[in-house]
């Protein structure tokens, strides 16, 4: 007796997450913790992208929260707060926010050279130097050290964020992370659908078990 | 037997939260709609307060989503996903955002002279009347129309929002939530703990079943 319903042949992979993510945001270091156990529940994968903030703010008339009298104070409170909250160590690093772009060329550098679970495991291990180490990325010594601690060539690393091709990598990146309606981090593309913010969790998980719940999604 | 536990008198009520809300904000509407039970489920009750988010993003520097490229687009699809994922009606009012001083005075002149219930009710009908019917609010014929259609005295009403006294009443409620840090709606104060947004409802839900997370705040 064949257990098995009968099919034409293996059910075509499902889209990944599609997770967009900054080296200098607090919330988008939240959400690397729990991104890809919240895919694997539903059978997805994460294509994670590293973009610069700096980039979509100035684009999407932006500041960062902590650069808003009032918000400021709310949002350096918050930040250790969500992290508590979804089960993390945190430590607000002194210098904040800071450049990203070495650090997001070397996450390109090695998703094209080595695959993308080489450049997932240096966003893993950047973000948790720079949130609960204060490691600061945007200082060369300290990014080439930390590369090096990661196992990389830390001389190949410098080179690589020092280098033309990586930086023009990044910058298409970026645009087309925009031209995706990306403004923010961690930002997540679901199915065509956008999801801004670590916040957003809840939906997503929703979105993922039981289809959409916004009556334009439901034919998109 | 006396099943009661001995005790030395029944215990203190324990502080209500602050619920700040503004009668434009889409997020303040879904907010609306579970603060009241979210807080019974904890023994505590809501203090509700109408201000006008014009107001504190002035002071924080901030602009409404929708005036922000790329961010608009997001939020007017996030709007109505977000009351959907809490079981919310939801239409986009086609005129938004809107001035909403008005309907701010009438809620802080019903609460001085009848009493918060009859406040709160004003304010879960203007909510829903915009947020799903797409009320004007900001427009005196209409405002008038659905004080009557809530029972009020409809002249009552108009004359109590040109009355000096109650923009006072306003401006100084305003002032006052500036001075707790607020500067977007909805915006919680729970036991002096400030949480911003509809989305940090599970946080609230959290910290008032089982106490801070936040080390800072054990002992606040």
């Amino acid at each position: 007796m064949n257990l098995r319903a009968s099919s034409d042949g293996p059910a075509p992979p499902r889209p990944a997450l599609q997770f967009y993510f900054d080296f200098s945001s607090p919330y988008a270091y939240i959400a690397s913790e729990w991104v890809e156990a919240l895919a694997a529940r539903h059978g997805r994968t994460v294509q994670w992208q590293a973009i610069l903030l700096g980039v979509t703010f100035q684009k999407a008339e932006l500041k960062p929260a902590v650069a808003h009298p009032l918000k400021r104070e709310y949002a350096m409170r918050d930040f250790e707060r969500s992290a508590h909250f979804a089960g993390l160590p945190y430590r607000q690093p002194e210098v904040f926010p800071i450049a990203t772009h070495n650090a997001a060329r070397v996450f390109w550098w090695l998703h094209d050279t080595q695959g993308p679970p080489a450049a997932v495991a240096w966003a893993r291990a950047a973000l948790r130097a720079y949130f609960t180490r204060g490691v600061n990325l945007s200082e060369a010594a300290a990014l080439k050290d930390l590369a090096i601690e990661c196992g990389l060539d830390g001389d190949a690393a410098q080179a690589a964020w020092q280098d033309e091709h990586w930086k023009q990598r990044l910058r298409q990146v970026n645009e087309s992370a925009m031209q995706q309606g990306v403004f923010g981090a961690p930002f997540f593309i679901v199915d065509g659908e956008p999801f801004w913010g670590n916040d957003r969790q809840p939906q997503i998980e929703r979105w993922l078990s039981s289809g959409p719940f916004l009556r334009s999604s439901v034919n998109p």
